[in-house]
């Protein structure tokens, strides 16, 4: 069945309107959850990050790079959290190295949405990296649920956004 | 070093005045984040999660019982979210049984403060469960983190709120 029309602008607002969201790791004693703030790029091809490597879910991260992030439409504290639309994404974690050719645009990409992020960018722990989402798992409420792939999320998110 | 006071209320409020947080399981195509409605027990104790069977956090969770789940402060959009207060409970979740002593007083707690869920209850693939954290990884902003046992949440959440 195909989204609904609600539906499909409800998910682009959690990818491009949103920059908070939650990150599951795997280490060792189980699974962690963190929150992270997250810019997704054109098409929605990647999700970066900008995470210090002295944080758990960063080493969790360089020693498993899958990971999964949800990213959920505030809860304003009344009525049914379960009606809360939220997309989960999943997929592998990669380093963006800052002498790869696409650093500079990806580190634009990310101020531009996240300009408070400046300083730490001079911090030396910190890091550039880019969930790359092999499944997004969406859920508007009660019986509207799908499950998109990187071309629906193509599609959802324009290039140029 | 001791928490400052306004972390501690802080720290309270997503214990206590939120109920809408992301969990992470595990499964062998690595971790899943995915949202959940919670409910904390009178100390912080146990946090209640009422779950159906037919969902992937759950088929997960019943494979490995081991599970995180992050509550974060609501981002409004403006500023840097890295300063947003959010605490990470790390530990197993188990299964409440219906005939368990403490089902009908876990059911009630559930209720009474998310009354929206009430005819899940009927739902044969629902069930409450509840995650035991061993740790709280409590995160205030810059410089402001710190890490709980139990011992240290039963102080900040009084046993009869």
């Amino acid at each position: 069945m195909a989204m609904d029309h609600e539906d499909e602008l409800l998910l682009a607002e959690l990818l491009c309107g949103r920059r908070w969201g939650a990150l599951a790791t795997a280490s060792a004693d189980g699974p962690l959850a963190s929150m992270v703030a997250f810019v997704a790029e054109p098409g929605c091809s990647g999700i970066l990050l900008h995470l210090s490597r002295l944080a758990a879910h960063t080493r969790n991260l360089l020693a498993e790079p899958r990971a999964s992030l949800v990213i959920g439409a505030p809860d304003g504290g009344a009525g049914d959290p379960q009606t809360l639309a939220r997309v989960t994404l999943s997929g592998a974690v990669e380093v963006v190295e800052p002498d790869a050719a696409d650093y500079a645009t990806a580190r634009a990409r990310y101020l531009e949405r996240l300009p408070g992020a400046g300083p730490r960018f001079g911090f030396g722990d910190f890091g550039l990296f880019r969930l790359r989402p092999r499944e997004a798992r969406y859920v508007g409420g009660f019986g509207r649920a799908w499950t998109l792939g990187p071309a629906g999320l193509a599609r959802l998110c324009p290039a140029d956004s």
